[in-house]
């Protein structure tokens, strides 16, 4: 009775609301993705390998499975999930067996959305995962994935993927992005600047890592003006390989706007190793305040993802590395912490900031209401957890009523996971359709302008946030 | 296809429960309106002129328009909002284009409903502002204005409005209030004691401020007895003006309950600006206690408006000063804020507290449960950029199964804009027959009680949380 | 036209929706009845008595109904209520009437919907309490009371209970545990582990309450290894009584991993009596966690139900006593919060904790996640205040996306209230299904799988989650 992939899935029940909700997602069904912010490995588009298995692209790097399946008892081990020690883990077969006779687990959850529609969109498949056709289905990958119009570069164009950042750290040698600019590829597959190995200070190498970007710059990072100056010619270097925005991932929002013969002194104190808690977090909070600084100079939009306690089982950490699972979020205080950095910049022309967090409480009470006055600022989309067809609802009744639609940024799929670009595109253009239609029927809106709205938050609202001619 | 001010905006999608909710809607449109709480210039109502242009009736007094405006980059020079420093700005009908052309931005936005509905309902146009009709409009508008219909006090009566409060500080001279008396008009629009200027030390002019309120009664406010025997007094004046409330805006819900030997040395250290933020707070703390305490013994109820971050953008402060959208809410802690209040007055006869806050967080966590054991406490309605029909669902959602329906206050409009009376009270009315609907239609009441309820929200719950007699 | 208790209240109001949800509901509807969290009386159950009067049934005990009375200006007095001075109050059938005649108040919250349903399954009633049949009703009431078939025992089979949990403090005498071994129902009426008594410095006989454990259990609790040992023989004796469970309510999540030689000093400090507030919630926190130890250890399940600011009004504790309405929820973080315990135990082999809190604003921030992560955690049901429809529907929400249905321990009813139990579960079971139902509607779940989770949610989880054998 139920149908695979239903063509109305996530639409409104009601007839009336579920006939204009379809209408606005047949219009925008077909526009091309903007990606504007997310963690493919730039190495994809650069050599254009073929994926291995099954299990190496759809069980073992989505940290959404597997902290799910170890939700429920299953062990990392079981999964193929690598250890740092080198012990033997379950091979692919054996892993996918065990994720598949657990498929279940993920009703309710985005994964069996995202997961559900590659598997139908990259493979055909037309029925859902389970321990049955677990061997088929691994079989039936296993024997398109060497084909060619499954290496990366051939899914960017089925996907329509006009184009796509990934995130690399300061330090990153850019290797990959060499390539593809040999390749002509750099409008089509942007790096994006994330300097948060060189910014925070309990950074493990934190201090060998300002050296080297001393290095990498030609400059002294032992000195306020130096590092400032390191940061600007490494943004440059950045932008070269199509940069358009910069990313932050800090644990608070919290922004600072020091005395200039504060600075130095800091900075001394951090790269002594000797400093605490409040020292770090200061220092976080002035460099996004000299990110935005630069900013201003650059053009590059800049973007933060605020409020992640990362790493929270030790044990995982130590015995096979992180973004596996363990991070949770914690709640944010964007009104005070992003005073400092918006009393400076709020108002700056051609500054933006795109903000992302994961405490919903504050999408209403603060977010919409700064977007919905500040210039340079602008809502991210419902982000990680959030990336989800209730998360989305939630997200969208949150922040339209005081920010309006154009100061959001549209959709980043955000994600590590080739295969799941298009499927998370599709859950937000169902899921705007959704929430358009709601106010059609309604009559808060009428009909032609909710078909510009949902093109806007399809695509428009991410070239114009990022800023991609 | 859209009809512009379709007569079921608002009602739900589903034929069975938007007919229930039109027929709850039809039992109290014609409800007089009941304004217990606002900022309208009761000079209008005591001088009864006429409004100039549809630029300073729509546009220029309107932080919720004027902020969505600025967001997207325009300017208030253009916009035609007033400088400190006298520089020329925008005339009312350059700015009124850019308005116009602009105007889609609020879709989605609660201003959009009002100034549709108050257009509709104040000058009988029919068609949603765009550039295309932005000159037409301003004229047909212009041409109303002089006319006696569309003066302050025939624009209560065409909106049967049966009585407004407005809102004055301590110090104000009452001039307005003396020619509404002289008129016959004491009772029906009412003045309201909001006595932030003399009980907030880091008010700019606190200690004249309290020298000032000195020399108005005849009292020692250097002295704690003479500092609450001036309150007494003053409240007493602005009872003899209609008064039936107070009103408090406060950054925080903190009260406290200081042992007599500690006021005197607060208040000395306050008047002598020596003073440090905790200490600020405390006394901003006590003074709500106080003014309990005097609520207790003359009978005004009391409100408290807190969670503002006010003026977090010191540029607009310095060149055009407050109220034009840069205000943020923030988190407020209610159960223990309110603590000390509450353990000495939330059971005490006759008195009244009306809580109104800007943080969604704490109304099934704390008001809700609150309102639903003090004698004492109601809640306020949504507030500002809660006064939305997402707001008010989210409200109801929240507060109605700990609080129950008779715990709630009613409606406030709280607003500047005189048109907007009608259009929030509708607002008001349509939402809360749409959740009331919803009850009726999942058999949760019956249709009957529903219309009795509808009828306590639009109309008796305000008239009974203020007492007014 | 309305009727009372109509068979489709709480589904959803679109046809089609309403359909699913009644289907799924059916399914469900009979299953039997586990109830491992809650606080009936065992006397009810081990000597069978029959109760007295609608008002000692219905109102005396019932803070829900008797805060909300009270917010509308009732006394208690007149309630009713017995006072701790001896005092006279109102008589039962006068005290029924107040509450008859209150009874509109009740409308939109959760107690009109256990109350009704209980007046019809216990005593066959068909129309709602009102002041017109206040006495018809009392006297209705009042004949069954004394039949066999309304003694607890007969009411516990009528209502298909299957097992039920209550909850002793640690230096419960368990005589009516006694008397249920006796009669071979242990395990249908189990016992729970709650040891605030002894685990909470602020509690008034905390000392003399260590002292009283230590000779129950021949252990010398003031050396922390003898505290443990107490605990440790405390359990085993609460097993013995059924007991699958402990309970700790706690005013935060707070735990912590003090070093070995940290311990003592702090018990010392505690006993000593002369402690500060956060040396109180250090050994709470410190308590927490060993308890958990503990649990790992003998595989009881731990809950714990944090955040509420108990006794908030001191008047009514002075005059009357606890648990009488003045209960109010605070915020709790329990992802900085959990971390000590859950970075020792969260991966412990037969580790479980269930976590329950009044702060909805978590479910999807901290809870959803942490529970999606850490294979000891389950989520416990919407709690208190939010076991209602709109709380369950809240709840939902925020968690399944990020937690599935799988990681939720079900329902618990958490009642004092016997013949809530079949009413509340039911509300939970129509809520289940119309939540389901939504996911069916919009293709997001196969019907045969929703019936699978009607039952999982209606059943068993909660077998599950508390181990029940």
């Amino acid at each position: 009775m139920a149908q695979f992939l239903d063509p109305d899935r996530l639409f409104p029940a009601d007839p009336a609301q579920r006939n204009i909700a379809r209408d606005l997602y047949e219009s925008v069904q077909g526009l091309p993705i903007v990606s504007p912010h997310g963690h493919t490995d730039p190495g994809w588009f650069a050599h254009n390998p073929a994926f291995s298995d099954a299990t190496s692209l759809f069980l073992t790097p989505d940290h959404y499975v597997l902290r799910m399946l170890k939700s429920q008892g299953l062990s990392y081990d079981d999964l193929g999930v690598p250890r740092r020690d080198g012990a033997q883990v379950a091979e692919p077969r054996a892993a996918w067996r065990h994720f598949a006779a657990h498929y279940h687990l993920f009703a309710g959850t985005p994964s069996q959305l995202w997961i559900d529609h590659a598997m139908s969109w990259g493979f055909g498949i037309s029925e859902r995962l389970s321990a049955g056709n677990a061997d088929a289905i691994f079989d039936t990958i296993g024997q398109q994935l060497p084909r060619d119009e499954m290496r990366p570069l051939a899914i960017l164009d089925r996907a329509n993927v006009e184009v796509i950042a990934t995130t690399e750290f300061a330090l990153d040698p850019l290797e990959a992005q060499g390539e593809l600019a040999a390749k002509g590829l750099t409008k089509r597959v942007r790096t994006t600047y994330r300097p948060d190995d060189v910014t925070d200070p309990d950074h493990p190498d934190f201090a060998a890592n300002l050296a080297r970007l001393g290095a990498l710059t030609d400059c002294d990072t032992a000195r306020w003006e130096g590092l400032i100056e390191a940061h600007r010619r490494r943004r440059a270097t950045f932008r070269s390989f199509g940069a358009c925005a910069t990313d932050h991932g800090v644990p608070t929002a919290r922004t600072a706007d020091l005395a200039e013969g504060e600075k130095q002194p800091l900075l001394d104190r951090v790269l002594s190793g000797d400093f605490d808690p409040q020292e770090a977090e200061l220092f976080r909070a002035q460099m996004l305040s000299e990110m935005a600084a630069l900013s201003v100079e650059d053009g590059m939009v800049m973007q933060i993802h605020a409020g992640v306690m990362r790493n929270t089982d030790p044990e995982l950490m130590r015995t096979r590395g992180p973004n596996l699972g363990a991070d949770i979020p914690q709640p944010v205080s964007p009104a005070q912490d992003l005073g400092p950095l918006l009393r400076r910049f709020g108002n700056a022309p051609g500054f933006r900031l795109i903000f992302f967090c994961l405490d919903e409480s504050v999408l209403s009470r603060e977010l919409a209401p700064m977007a919905g006055y500040w210039p340079a600022l602008r809502l991210g989309p419902p982000w990680w957890f959030h990336d989800s067809p209730r998360g989305i609802a939630r997200y969208l009744d949150g922040v339209v009523e005081s920010a309006g639609f154009l100061n959001l940024a549209g959709f980043n799929d955000d994600t590590r996971a080739l295969l799941s670009i298009p499927a998370r595109h599709d859950v937000w253009r169902r899921c705007c359709a959704t929430f358009l239609a709601d106010m059609v029927a309604r009559h808060l809106i009428d009909p032609s302008h909710a078909r510009e709205l949902a093109g806007w938050l399809s695509y428009d609202a991410a070239r114009e946030a990022y800023r991609l001619d």
